[in-house]
């Protein structure tokens, strides 16, 4: 199976890579879009080592070339926030047989989020195209997901903590580790009944106390539980949702408004909306368990997630970058 | 089951009601929700006489006095095009079991038409307050997918009329007698497997040209068949679509780019969008056939529809009115 990557090099990419190039089940050959400026990138390289193809790839270029260059691609995976519009027309023309644009977030309905609305607007053109598709969700990482300790310990590479609980802390959220992003993702892009479906696939489905509970167990350390209302929460989204210097803090009030006070980002939710889930349609895969990787955190710490984007994080409140919060 | 209908006296509505009454499988209390001014409208008078209990309603009561009003409501049916918020809202709050948005028409993608997407925006609210619902929709009814005939035998009452083939005539397009929309309704609403979903109800699927042949085969009249290309129709869109007094010409466009141009009103295409078929939910149910409804029109002719919209339809180009076409 042909699968071409748009964004092989970021979080979600190199998951998705390195998920494909694991897969006992089919043999993938991977070619990863890179933009011509990108090609002699050290990560460019490193996938390359990999032996993962590099294909020079412009958005830039005409519909008819972009095509040309997508023909013989059975899967066409976007993994990057991009206008997808062109793209998706040079799929179509290409006769790629499934496009997975880029969602691999929370589940939630429209309407509450600009990025995710915008995610669905590139779904409906999608879907006026009548280009095979397949949405991919993947509930909130393990890695964004974890409450900073008194000691500190967890800090370095805490790249967007859990600062405060929204709500009651009291509603399921589901969760997985972006290392099994690609784990996913490779079952589902070869699975015929996901064709033209959305997936919800996730490996830990608890509460914020619960998520709390097992921090504190584990770590022997007594966290500080600070509390975010539903109606500080709505009152940050108006504060943030027009100021572009707030962005991350926007996304972030808009998820949790979603996660923590409706309990969208859920398998029952999920199914609500028209998803299939993952476990239900692979009730064999194991994902790594929450608590096998906060006990690695705690013994090997973080891995650095998203350092390109240090610079848009300065002035957002619930990141740490490198070790010292940006701001609180 | 209690089930509350909004728009009881209207061409879908009266269908529905007829369904539900005729149902042998489900006992339905019915009460039709109508507006004060209208509870002595001959209209309302028929349905109390057919069993059907009537309870003045009012939009414009807050929303707590509508939430009053619907408890106890299993199903809410809308048939009417009206903005749902507040009823949605109302309903979220009664505990209504399924919420019925008023959709009844052709598949198609969102950004296509203004109408859809404004049902769309309308299933997004309801998504956004997790109510559970059904979204119903039927294909083109039979009873405006007529050509008129060269003897004008059956030109009475034909309301909207099929004026031209778009594109070849060779792409299927599901099709419904509108009276089978109530026994499609009556079966889909006490399913729990159609809850929280979309579902396509058609009785026949066949291209323009193939309906032109049944037509004349039985009628034994030679009809001329007039073409409309892509571009004549994307041409009528984009002429019309600013126009008020050209609403019901730019929706018969939209329409017909939809079904006859993207073979768009298909099981596949529906299956595709994520929707269920009345075929493969129900293959035991048996609509009316398109050859019974046609021979039926030529022995007793049709019945009115739509009378209220006279004065909408004076300007457009594919309607008769009692007899006369308006304007061609």
């Amino acid at each position: 199976m042909k699968v071409a990557i748009l964004g092989a090099t970021g979080q979600n990419g190199t998951s998705i890579v390195n998920g494909l190039l694991a897969s006992t089940k089919t043999r993938f050959d991977i070619v990863a879009l890179v933009r011509p400026s990108s090609l002699k990138k050290p990560k460019v390289i490193e996938l390359q080592s990999k032996g993962v193809d590099i294909a020079s790839f412009s958005l830039d270029d005409p519909e008819d070339h972009l095509a040309a260059q997508l023909k013989g691609i059975d899967v066409l995976i976007i993994c990057c926030l991009i206008d997808q519009a062109i793209l998706a027309n040079a799929a179509k023309k290409a006769g790629v047989k499934r496009y997975v644009p880029c969602f691999y977030a929370t589940v939630m309905p429209r309407g509450v989020q600009i990025l995710r609305d915008t995610k669905e607007t590139t779904l409906d053109h999608i879907q006026r195209l009548h280009l095979p598709y397949t949405v991919i969700d993947v509930g909130w990482w393990y890695q964004i997901s974890l409450p900073r300790l008194p000691s500190g310990r967890i800090d370095r590479n805490l790249f967007l903590y859990n600062s405060a609980i929204g709500g009651s802390g009291d509603i399921p959220c589901a969760r997985t580790d972006s290392r099994d992003v690609g784990r996913y993702v490779a079952r589902i892009i070869t699975d015929p009944r996901t064709l033209n479906q959305k997936v919800f696939a996730y490996t830990d489905l608890r509460t914020q106390h619960e998520l709390y509970d097992t921090v504190e167990r584990i770590s022997g350390e007594k966290i500080e539980r600070k509390y975010r209302t539903a109606d500080e929460i709505d009152d940050g989204i108006a504060r943030t949702k027009d100021d572009p210097y707030k962005m991350m803090d926007y996304y972030q009030f808009t998820y949790q408004k979603s996660y923590d006070i409706m309990g969208e980002n859920t398998p029952d939710y999920a199914r609500y909306l028209g998803y299939q889930t993952s476990k239900d349609l692979y009730p064999d895969m194991k994902g790594i368990s929450f608590e096998d990787f906060f006990e690695e955190t705690l013994e090997h710490g973080l891995k650095p997630m998203y350092e390109e984007y240090a610079d848009l994080l300065r002035g957002s409140s619930s990141f740490i970058f490198d070790g010292k919060a940006i701001t609180e």
